[in-house]
Order: C-alpha cells, then sequence, then structure tokens
C-alpha cells in the first residue's frame, strides 16, 4: 500500500480544496493512505501533518469550502541542495513511509517539487513529487489555464456586472474604478470584460499590467468614455505601472505618509480616484474587489471545481506510475470546442516563470480582444450546489483547527 | 381603472426592485395601470417616467436583478411648501391622471412623501403617497427593520466568514479588518457576527458606530485577541468616531495629502490597518467590502425578496382603499418564532429620523449581544434560485437604458 503525503501552499482560491478532494478520492480509490501536511512544507518540517484517510469527514464539503484546508504557508527551499532542511525533509518523509508528495500551489510551489524531486535524483530516492497547478493569477506556463482561475474571473465578472448596474443609477457622470488582482499577469482584470452585455458596454475601459500606463492617455481615455455614457466603469489591475516601471499605486510615495510615518499604500484604484476627482471633477469612486475574488466559493465555477478534482486525481495516477519531478497541465483540443486533457511536464519548465496576457489580446491598451472571451468564456460554467444551513453556506472546519 | 406611478430613490439594495415587483404584480392584479418615474422624483419632473403595465418585461427577473431598475435620484425637496417644485410635479401628476404616488426609499425618500402628502392636503389633491422602505443600513423607525437589510446581512456574513478562512490558513499572527457600510447606524457591521461557528470565533471583535472608538482601547483588544487566537478579524463601521466625534477615517487629514492636494479618505479601514502594523508591527490587511455589500443579487436573503414583495404589495392595497402620506411598516409578533405583519404608520414618524443599533447589545464596546443574534438569525434565511445564462447570473435591463 503507497502512503501519500498532500499539502497546500501560497495563496488559497476557491478550488484548491477540490483539488485536495480529487487527492483523497483518487488515493483512497487506489488504496493508498493519504496524509495532509498542516501548514505545506514549513508545517511538515515541525511535524505538523494530518491523516486524511482515517477521518470521519464528510470531503464532499471541500468543494464549496474556500481557503486551504489543510493551512498554507509562503516558503521558499534554499537554491542550495546541500543545505540542511533538505536532509531533515527527507527524514521526515522516510519515518512516515512516503511514497508520493503533492504540493498544491503556484510558482513558488512548483519551485519547492522542482528542488524535493532533484534532491531525490542526487540522494536516489524513491519518492515521487508532483505538482499540481492553482493560481487566481492564471500565470503558470506549460498549461491553458489554471485551477482557481476559472471561479475568480466568474467572482470578477459577476461582480463587475453587478457595480456597473449600480453604478449606473443616477443620471449624472460617475466614474467608477474597480481594482483587480493581479500584480504582474492581467488575467483576472481581463476576465471583466465578461461583464459586457449587447446593450450595456461597460466596463468601457480595462488596464492590465502588461501595457505601461499613462496618466494622460487614462485622462483622455476617460474623457472620451464619458462621452459615450454618463456611467463609466473602469476596471484595472493592482499592478499598473507606468514606463519607467513605477507602480501607480506608488505615486502617492513621496507626498504620502500617514501620521504614523507609512507609506498609505492605498491602491492604484485610490489613486486614480483622486486623479479623475481633481482632474475632471466629477463624482467618483474606487472599489478594490481584495479577498473576496480568491475567497467566495459560493460563486465558484463548476467548470473549475469539475476541473481542479481531475487535476489533483490525475497527480495521483501518474505518480502511481512512476511519475515524478512533473506537474499536471491542461492542455485545450485545437478543434472546435472546449476540450482539454491532462497531461504531466516537467515541473522545472514551470517554477518561476509567468504567463503574461498575450498583447496580441490587448486592444487600444484599454480594451480587450473577443479572441480572449473565447478562451475565458469555457472556464466560468456553470454553478455548484452550495449547501446552506442556517442562512449562510455550510463550510468544512479546517483541518488546523 | 386607478392609475399608480412608482419611483426608486436612494442607494439601490439587492432587493429594491423586489418592492417594484410587489407593486407592479398587485397593481396589475387590482387592474390598476403602472408608470415609473425614472430616476426618482427629479427624474419625473424633467417627465422621464415609462409605462410598466403595457411593457413585455419578465419582471420575475426583477427579484435577482441588483442595483434600481428604475434608475434613481438623489433630490431633496425644498422646506417651503409654496416653492414652484410642487405646483410643477403635481401638475404632471394631474397631466398624467396619477391617483397613487409610491416611493420606494430610505430617509430622505420618507421625507419627499412627507411632503408631497402634506403639501397634497394644503391643496386638497386626492393623491395618495405611500412610502415603501429600503435600506441596507436598516435605520429607519417605526418598523422592525427595513428590505434590503437582510441580504446585506447576509453577503456581510457569508463573506466575512469566507475571509475568516482565507484568513487563517498561515501559521503565524494576521489582524485582518474588514471595514462594512453604516455611517451612522451599526446594524449591517453587527450582522458580521453571523459569521462565527461553535469553532470559529472569529469575527474576534466587532466596531459599530454607536459606540466611541478609542485607539488605545482598540490597540488592548487587539492585543488581548492575538493572545487568544493567531488569526485574528475586525469588523468596523466605516461610520466610527471617536469621544471628540471625529471620523477614524479623517484621521489622516491633516498629514495625508495626495499629491492632487486631496484628502486621502481612505475609510477607517485602511486607517487602522496602519495603525496596527506601526503599533504591532504584526501582518495586517484591511478590506472594505464597499458596493457589493448592496448590489450583490446572488446571495439574496429569500426572506428578504419575499418580504419586499409584499411590502410593496401592501403599499398599492392600502393606498387603493385611501391610505396617504404613511409608510408600510413590518411589525415582528412579540411570541415565540417569526411573525411579521405588515402596517401603516405616518411617514412623518419615519422621515429624518434614524433608529441606532440599541445600547445593551453592544458588550463590552467590542462585541455583539446574543440577542441581536435572535433579531438577525430568520433575516437572511433561504436562498432565491438564480438563472444563470452563460456562467453569469441572467439580470434585467434596466428601463432607464
Amino acid at each position: 500500500m503507497k502512503r501519500i503525503l498532500v499539502g497546500q501552499s501560497g495563496g488559497p482560491t476557491a478550488v484548491i480544496n477540490s483539488s485536495l478532494y480529487g487527492v483523497i478520492m483518487e488515493a483512497k480509490e487506489q488504496g493508498c493512505e493519504v496524509y495532509g501536511m498542516i501548514n505545506g512544507i514549513e508545517g511538515f518540517l515541525e511535524e505538523k501533518y494530518i491523516d486524511l484517510t482515517g477521518q470521519d469527514v464528510d470531503y464532499e464539503l471541500l468543494k464549496c469550502t474556500p481557503a486551504s484546508y489543510l493551512g498554507s504557508c509562503r516558503y521558499k527551499l534554499p537554491e542550495n541542495l546541500n543545505e540542511i532542511v533538505y536532509r531533515l525533509l527527507f527524514e521526515k518523509f522516510k519515518k512516515l513511509a512516503i511514497d508520493i508528495v503533492l504540493y498544491i500551489g503556484g510558482n513558488d510551489s512548483m519551485d519547492t517539487v522542482d528542488k524535493l524531486s532533484r534532491y531525490a535524483d542526487e540522494i536516489e530516492s524513491d519518492i515521487k513529487f508532483i505538482g499540481i497547478p492553482k493560481t487566481i493569477d492564471n500565470d503558470l506556463v506549460e498549461t491553458d489555464h489554471c485551477p482557481g482561475y476559472g471561479s475568480a474571473a466568474k467572482f470578477v465578472a459577476g461582480t463587475v456586472r453587478d457595480v456597473v448596474w449600480d453604478a449606473g443609477v443616477y443620471d449624472r457622470p460617475v466614474v467608477t474604478i474597480v481594482e483587480i488582482m493581479g500584480r504582474h499577469a492581467g488575467w483576472l482584470t481581463a476576465a471583466s470584460v465578461l461583464a459586457r452585455t449587447e446593450y450595456e458596454k461597460n466596463p468601457l475601459l480595462i488596464y492590465l499590467p502588461e501595457i505601461d500606463f499613462d496618466l494622460s492617455s487614462f485622462l483622455r481615455d476617460v474623457k472620451d468614455a464619458l462621452e459615450q455614457s454618463r456611467s463609466v466603469v473602469v476596471c484595472v489591475s493592482e499592478g499598473i505601472k507606468d514606463a519607467a516601471g513605477k507602480l501607480i499605486c506608488e505615486y502617492e510615495d513621496e507626498s504620502v505618509m500617514d501620521q504614523f510615518g507609512h507609506k498609505m499604500l492605498a491602491g492604484a484604484g485610490k489613486v486614480l480616484e483622486h486623479f479623475i476627482k481633481s482632474s475632471i471633477g466629477c463624482k467618483c469612486r474606487s472599489i478594490e474587489l481584495n479577498l473576496p475574488q480568491r475567497c467566495f466559493a459560493q460563486m465558484a465555477s463548476a467548470k473549475d471545481i469539475e476541473e481542479a478534482e481531475i487535476v489533483g486525481r490525475t497527480g495521483v495516477a501518474k505518480a502511481l506510475k512512476g511519475q515524478s519531478g512533473s506537474m499536471v497541465a491542461m492542455i485545450r483540443a485545437r478543434e472546435e470546442g472546449y476540450n482539454i486533457s491532462y497531461e504531466m511536464v516537467p515541473v522545472t519548465d514551470v517554477c518561476n516563470l509567468e504567463k503574461k496576457f498575450p498583447s496580441d489580446w490587448i486592444v487600444n491598451g484599454n480594451d480587450i480582444s473577443d479572441k480572449f472571451y473565447d478562451y475565458v468564456e469555457p472556464l466560468i460554467q456553470g454553478e455548484h450546489t452550495v449547501e446552506f444551513e442556517g442562512g449562510l453556506p455550510r463550510l468544512l472546519k479546517p483541518a488546523y483547527k
């Protein structure tokens, strides 16, 4: 009987627990035992783990429980494989008789998988290491998209549409700026384009971090948009920056220190709100969608939940067949319709790289092409039936509580 | 055949359109014609209105369409009833042969109903004026609660619970501050208490504007809470202020001007985030729930939708029986269980007053009593089935588009 160790790392997504569900279910069906690291590799170093096979837990609830059931960490393994931490970790793997380690996470987590797998090669260990992708940023290379992105995109699109409806009710010019997560890649902000309908063209302006942001062009864009529509909704990535590489959210650096002597870092949306108020003088409001983008599980995409589970199951199945040092990737078929196959790619080709939003899908620096629409639309389809109790979604109690 | 004119005013709620639905349906069933003001009384002054009876529109969708279907306004009628605007409005009512005017809104809208009804008395007009309450702030007097509050409370409770789950995943001290709407009344912030479960006591601290806010007590509270729990979630009303009456969100006034010379007004949550970072030094994040509190229709309370419709229907029925100058109030039965009767109260007793959160429901200045739990719990019950199309909720196109 094989023994599997699974961990979650980095920022949560609405479906990171669906991948965990897939791992647990596939492992059980294949007759394996599963242990879960508490707080990722960092917690495991302190021997914090839990037996997931033997628990009397309704794991179905993982599909609509946000955040990381096993807890998380942000822990980067040293570059030098001779560091003692590697020896310690492998001693602990051995002590627990682990055959397979699955790590659910983004870029940094894939780096962890890569290093552990290289160390295993060096010491000729048989332990298999597999990466299970997750990120709302959708910035992992070698995969069509990442589990977690579809649900975040659905939340962003739905919420921006609600905001467009709300912002339009008054009969006077108003600019509403929505700040969306994504420091380096604009995938999530681009999803706001889905909020448009045949009769409602808002958000009229969309700015991604892939394009240099220029305040004077922005001002011109907003003025033009106000000619078209009394209510203008603008969506911006938190990470937009100017041609010199300076983040817009840092434009207040020098002048704005709070009374405690800290930089305000109030966000790009807030900076632009003040800019519009001072330069156009119309009503302006900024909204930061913030954490709910990654933790609002009540509106997760059913397609995303399904794919996240399959990615987890595939990781187990492939490891049992001897794969190691690889990540489960989602490959979209080239033919018509939406068809995903699950294939293994070397994790070393994935870690420490970022997949940017394609520049040819950005129109005029402030809009998104229909090609992106075709890409993203299948990812937000379907709704998972959430179990409510006393008026609120029933969530699974985290393993670390 | 009686002719009804209905308008929506002030900030939207998730169910302001459910009240409109109730008005349209009851009017149709009673054989009346219904016209809708576009952009409230202000738009009507410019003769902007729409025939709601004759339209081929799927009004069922109003139940899950956020914002104000008819558009809104913030327009205060003059105190002096001799001002020309009254004569103009009544000329327009007469021109359209209006018998009944229903106005859906909060405090200011009830003031409009009061003034129009007093003017009608003065000129001996037969037109009936009825107020239909709505507000997420829940601050109208003479009614147990207001349509719109239950849905906002459900969204706040659900989202805070998600944030609590998300904030707890790392194994290190973290303070998360959630800023919730409510400038003068703490009803909505108090609803965050519903996020707690038997095993999760976050949000550990809740501050309402009814209690003077003191930075040093706050610091002590947070330090104590960090002794109890590694992750501390704090919920604050946007309108918290100190003993001198100064808003916490204005604490940066003097020192913080942005590069365009404006006050930052970044919100109470942001101010407290910086305060915690500078005085405790632990990781701290602030989240402003912002507009989605009032416009996220996908998680509206079914009970709230139902009551909002009945309030609208009751307004029509009572006006047809000759009532005027009154608002539909919701009276809760004193016996066990939750039972609401719909009664008329003089609108003059409602307008320009604010119902504060009861001080005896606030515990130690930073917590909420179980009595509030009994009050609020019935208001968030039930989920409305939202119709999705292409992965997103199907919304009704606003009448003003």
